[in-house]
């Protein structure tokens, strides 16, 4: 069934996709030697892949040689569904919830063992935080996170539990420690940390429900503290992700 | 210079993108005949290199049997720098405009002959628009896309001005008024439209400037009606235009 690596087509193909998959967060403008390596191709054939790349569109070289992403895979990018249909339909909720609290807001699923962010809200007022759109960060140290690994599937939740990394001297990296604010999550409907991720940041997370009551994705905010304000943020939240939820269920 | 055709491996890489090139706004949910039909390629063909292509994560095959974008797509295109570095500077201020007015905020740039909006916000006391993040929309008719006109190559602007087409009954479609107003946008600092687009929805738009002066991109908000609020929202925009190209620029 699978492709067969001397069939001349399926070769090319999979050349050509393993020079895209070079690219990531921390390599994204590479020069044509680091793109012929990565993708373990001789030059030559790189050179001349990369160069229909860049008739096409997906890739540009930049002023200094090196390759980025082009706008056309930008555009293209944007029409994946299970990304653009959630942030679409959650992208009102977000902003409301900004507008009240001016508070950085973070809309986020679980991509294998962490968490990627599909969307992020921020001004000026708000708390520096690491996030970005399409980043991904470690499940156990953000309010996303513990709401998504509370509801991952048990082999997610062991390996994850088996390498709590220490990012602040506030992350929680005892696995007993961690499986009681899960079952807290549970328990309350909310997650949080306190300055787990970044010294300064707090966050509150909820989950989004879809129409099986399945957890799709979790919605949280990050403030300097939380103190007081915890249950009108966790009321904020719930109300923003129970409207989310009804928009995605088919009426 | 350009790929020999009968390259196997030009050949190849040229089909593959080929289907991608297929998707777009109006169709991203594609079956493998559909694909097949507009790649032209044979289905046998078609079919290999889908296969491939779903391997890598570039699209999934949907719940219906249809092919869609996929995650892997979607995270690759947001490293695409003209897009995201532009879209993370301005972010901050354009949630501060949406923090102080609630209207939908706008930031876009000229692709061809057309406005592509990089972002947008609103939340549900903003206004209904037409834009979607990624979407294209007419020049002439849009608040952002006036203000890119205005700053356009003499060819694009030629060529749009050939075609004005009426998309309300308040469209402006002669040549000689909006010429007028593109003139204005250069001795203003700004465009607007009075439901020009859509119905109920007017626009104020400014020009976001790089380290060279040069305009690279739009910065607008859609509300209900402008009125006596229109000096307030132009400089509210002028302030995040000149911070956003403030940041833009090599310090």
């Amino acid at each position: 069934m699978a492709g067969n690596a001397r069939d001349p087509g399926v070769s090319v193909a999979a050349r050509l996709l393993a020079l895209l998959g070079v690219f990531d967060e921390k390599a994204s403008a590479l020069t044509l030697t680091e793109l012929a390596d990565g993708a373990e191709l001789p030059i030559a054939t790189a050179h001349r892949m990369v160069r229909e790349l860049v008739e096409w569109g997906a890739l540009v070289r930049a002023e200094d040689g090196r390759y980025v992403v082009g706008r056309r895979l930008w555009k293209l990018g944007l029409l994946a569904p299970d990304q653009s249909d959630l942030r679409e339909i959650a992208s009102p909720f977000l902003h409301d919830i900004y507008g009240a609290t001016l508070a950085t807001v973070h809309l986020a699923i679980r991509d294998g063992d962490e968490v990627l962010y599909l969307d992020r809200l921020a001004g000026h007022a708000s708390v520096p935080a690491v996030s970005r759109v399409g980043a991904r960060l470690p499940l156990h140290a953000t309010g996303v996170g513990k709401v998504l690994l509370a509801y991952a599937p048990r082999e997610v939740h062991d390996r994850v539990l088996r390498t709590l990394t220490r990012i602040t001297p506030y992350t929680v990296t005892r696995p007993a420690q961690l499986e009681s604010e899960l079952r807290r999550v549970h328990r309350d409907g909310y997650a949080q940390t306190v300055e787990e991720m970044t010294l300064g940041a707090c966050s509150v997370a909820v989950p989004i429900r879809g129409g099986d009551e399945d957890v799709l994705a979790a919605l949280g905010i990050v403030v300097p503290r939380i103190g007081r304000d915890r249950a009108r943020l966790v009321a904020a939240l719930h109300v923003a992700a129970q409207g989310i939820g009804r928009s995605l269920r088919p009426a």
